[in-house]
């Protein structure tokens, strides 16, 4: 059978990362990248990873109709933007030139939350084009939303939902350090909070959402907050750094009620160093009623590597699924693939010669 | 719309338990009730269950064909065996009757790890019949198996798969004291397991093919073996005794290696009161890989009231699914249902008048 042809929209740390690990995978193929850094244009994927493969050397182009030739691109991994809004021109002309999209937009998770019209809008140009489109990632994706739903299987009833995810930022680079305002006083905060500035973690009303859906809650309420993590000593990451008395990161936590009761409770502390000052870190999810299930995961899965995994392991998914926009609602459970990709793929769905 | 129909074959502890189960839920109604024990046949569902319900009263019949008018039944959950071999003319028989089944016999989650060719067959009639059949519960169905595989959807390379499941048999009674030997002395142990009469865990074979082939893992042998657990106090449960010196239960283990090297490992040691000795129960996942994942529930998910939830929640998406002989690994992730069944059932998917 033929490979998999995928291209990948956005070759930074997130791109290349996906880049990295197709390139060790079975029955797969990197036909296309695009990207508009002027310092990697023209340059070759492979001499940038430096990683031994049998790929074609595939040249970085800022032209994305260069990077995707529609007859030979089976799925597009899309990595530019954490927002339906700023990213739909995008997916809209992938849709369109008959390309399966998967993205790690957080608001693609589940963009009926923020963005109800322009996610109608992206299944019906998916369900004309024949293809489908998915959000996923590590959160919004799994440990904050598609593994409760998942444990809640066992459940015969659900009264409450606790999602935790107290994670380390050390790893991050510097983009992520100023998205979370590690480093930055207080007075600095509030502004970037007033502004619009500071987004802290994306994609709480997603995965509320989508719990609330997958399970039938009927939540009639969400409210989420961004308080600041302020840390009493210096603390110091390879790309960060935040001085006694500044922000280490900060404490996302949101909330969906129905009729004033609180039914889902996220709570997501995001720094870096956070063991310095005892904080541990890790996964945690506690479903109440029957039976209960008190679940934790420590430390936390990473959340970089863990976002590169979920795009690249639901490409056979996206490839099965009926056309339109689809969530990890309607797709078999994600799960490593160690094996071909190839053989995953159903006999009746093409993968172009 | 129509509510969905269900009957249930088998009206023990488990099929009681679904039935309770389903009279609380919305979009339900249970049109039929098999099962061969004198004591019950000829009695009304809800004078036994003595549930508040406005389902009608259906009288227990010893007849599957009485119990099921095809025209008027959507799924049967079947709960009496464990065994493909055992329950396979059941199946056959509901399957011609076109109805949908979802069984909760072990050896279903996976039936082409021991029963290769049955397991065709059941495909090949489910497929006949456009109908479509799937074997699922707590373990194995989900937390030796399907979490273990969701869970590596995080990861972009697993080596090695650990599932542990520590559990008490003190909730159970007298059927499966029995099975697992809670009581008996050694020597009735070695007997029990030389004359085959004592099973202990039926689903570690189904458990690890599920993984190896979800993962594409490519095992090339699998293992079990049953120890005895002796304890050295009394120990006593609703149903249950083991004097100190005779079997508390047993403990299961099983490997799937490759080449040798150790893949997928499995410990589930179940007993009656367990935290006599110092044990404590829990439901523990450690993927070796990138990254690595260590995951621990506890107290253990509960076992009785888990399967049930399973095979409930798992309705919609029976009816859903494509025809044959389907396994967890094809269905969209379980889920709690607080909903309208109905709500669930893809429009073009039939729900019967």
């Amino acid at each position: 059978m033929n490979k998999i042809k995928v291209a990948i929209w956005g070759f930074g740390a997130m791109g290349q990362g996906m880049a990295k690990v197709l390139l060790g995978k079975k029955g797969i193929e990197i036909t296309g990248v695009c990207d508009i850094n002027p310092a990697i244009v023209g340059k070759g994927i492979n001499d940038i990873l430096n990683v031994p493969t049998d790929n074609p050397n595939v040249i970085i182009t800022a032209d994305i109709k260069e990077a995707i030739k529609p007859a030979s691109c089976d799925v597009c991994l899309l990595a530019t933007d954490s927002f339906v809004k700023k990213s739909f021109d995008k997916m809209e002309l992938l849709l369109n030139l008959g390309v399966n999209v998967i993205t790690s937009a957080e608001e693609m998770a589940y963009p009926k939350a923020n963005e109800p019209e322009l996610a109608k809008k992206l299944d019906k140009i998916a369900k004309a084009n024949n293809v489908s489109i998915l959000g996923t990632g590590i959160n919004p994706g799994l440990v904050m939303d598609l593994l409760a739903i998942c444990l809640s299987g066992a459940m015969t009833d659900v009264e409450s939902v606790l999602c935790r995810r107290v994670n380390s930022l050390s790893p991050f680079g510097p983009t992520v350090m100023e998205e979370q305002g590690v480093g930055i006083s207080e007075a600095e905060f509030n502004k970037g909070v007033a502004d619009g500035h500071l987004a802290g973690h994306v994609g709480f009303n997603e995965s509320v959402t989508m719990i609330a859906d997958g399970l039938g809650l009927e939540i009639d309420d969400f409210k989420q907050q961004m308080k600041p993590i302020i840390t009493t000593v210096d603390r110091k990451s390879p790309y960060g750094f935040a001085a006694a008395g500044n922000l280490a990161g900060v404490n996302m936590t949101a909330q969906g009620t129905k009729s004033g009761k609180l039914v889902i409770d996220m709570y997501h502390p995001q720094q870096i160093e956070p063991e310095t000052e005892g904080t541990n870190t890790g996964d945690y999810i506690v479903l109440k009623g029957t039976p209960e299930i008190n679940m934790q995961i420590t430390p936390e899965i990473d959340g970089g590597l863990g976002t590169i995994a979920m795009c690249i392991n639901c490409i056979p998914q996206v490839i099965n699924a009926d056309s339109g926009l689809i969530t990890m609602l309607d797709i078999p459970v994600p799960r490593a693939i160690m094996g071909d990709f190839t053989k995953l793929v159903k006999p009746e769905k093409r993968i172009k010669p």
